[in-house]
């Protein structure tokens, strides 16, 4: 990341902390921060930005409305979700910051009768996570998250996992 | 996508050829064609924008050595390999262009000792492309593509596939 100035140094800044903001609104349960954190129409003028979402596993979901209406479901069947981003690189060009990270997962499934809470499970995901630019902040056009299958030791060697 | 006026969908198109292209050259083995839509150093000016890759399973590979290294082994590894691209959505917001798709893969391991050709393997993937427009034409600056785990029927339900 270019630290020459202070502008991109401070764009970087801000990306960082919207996407701080998305996982932490995961980790709440808090479906109003996440829709606001996501673009909305006009956002972005006229702009042909329709938000796309991949969730670990699953097809490309396109449209707001899909988008949200994913993450009412994954909220709804998420008792407890916690989220340690590790190796966030962030590149900003213009208007578009492109984000990767990788998500070591925390979570567990609403209790099932007669126990306190689901079973924890821990999960190795990356992201590739978009924002856009706009009057209310930096927004995400696009997330797209995946399981990492397995481990790699990619300073050693680039093969492939499986 | 806007068929308004003629510039957005002249990008559209151009977008599309570039995604079109970057396929062929998988499908080719063709890692010069492949090297030369990635970005390289200088062909955004001083923009920030390190290439990353995300291959279905793996970790984030970052910056366009590794990158690049990432498909010479692929390549090496890889006898015969077709993606049929379903689903293909182009959004282009000025200089930048995000595009989602299906590959519905069908590949082939190098042949073992007394055979003609490896098994042939079906895969189901998703992908996520981030263009930039640069002096040569649109350029990857991210691609990240995941197994698509579960078939969902999305016009029935989000449900998640696990």
């Amino acid at each position: 990341m270019s630290e020459d100035s202070g502008a991109p140094s401070e764009d970087s800044e801000l990306v960082d902390r919207a996407n701080t903001a998305f996982y932490e609104a995961m980790e709440r349960g808090d479906l109003e921060a996440l829709s606001a954190l996501w673009l909305g129409e006009g956002d972005d003028g006229a702009e042909d930005v329709t938000p796309s979402c991949v969730h670990p596993g699953w097809p490309v979901l396109t449209g707001r409305g899909e988008v949200l209406r994913s993450y009412a479901l994954i909220m709804a069947n998420t008792e407890y979700i916690q989220f340690f981003l590790t190796d966030v690189a962030i590149a900003v060009a213009g208007p578009t910051a492109l984000v990767t990270c990788t998500e070591n997962i925390l979570s567990g499934a609403p209790a099932e009768e007669g126990s306190d809470l689901g079973p924890l499970v821990g999960q190795l995901v990356v992201a590739t996570n978009v924002f856009r630019r706009t009057d209310g902040g930096w927004k995400l056009w696009s997330h797209h998250a995946s399981p990492v299958l397995a481990e790699t030791d990619q300073d050693e060697s680039d093969e492939p996992p499986a």
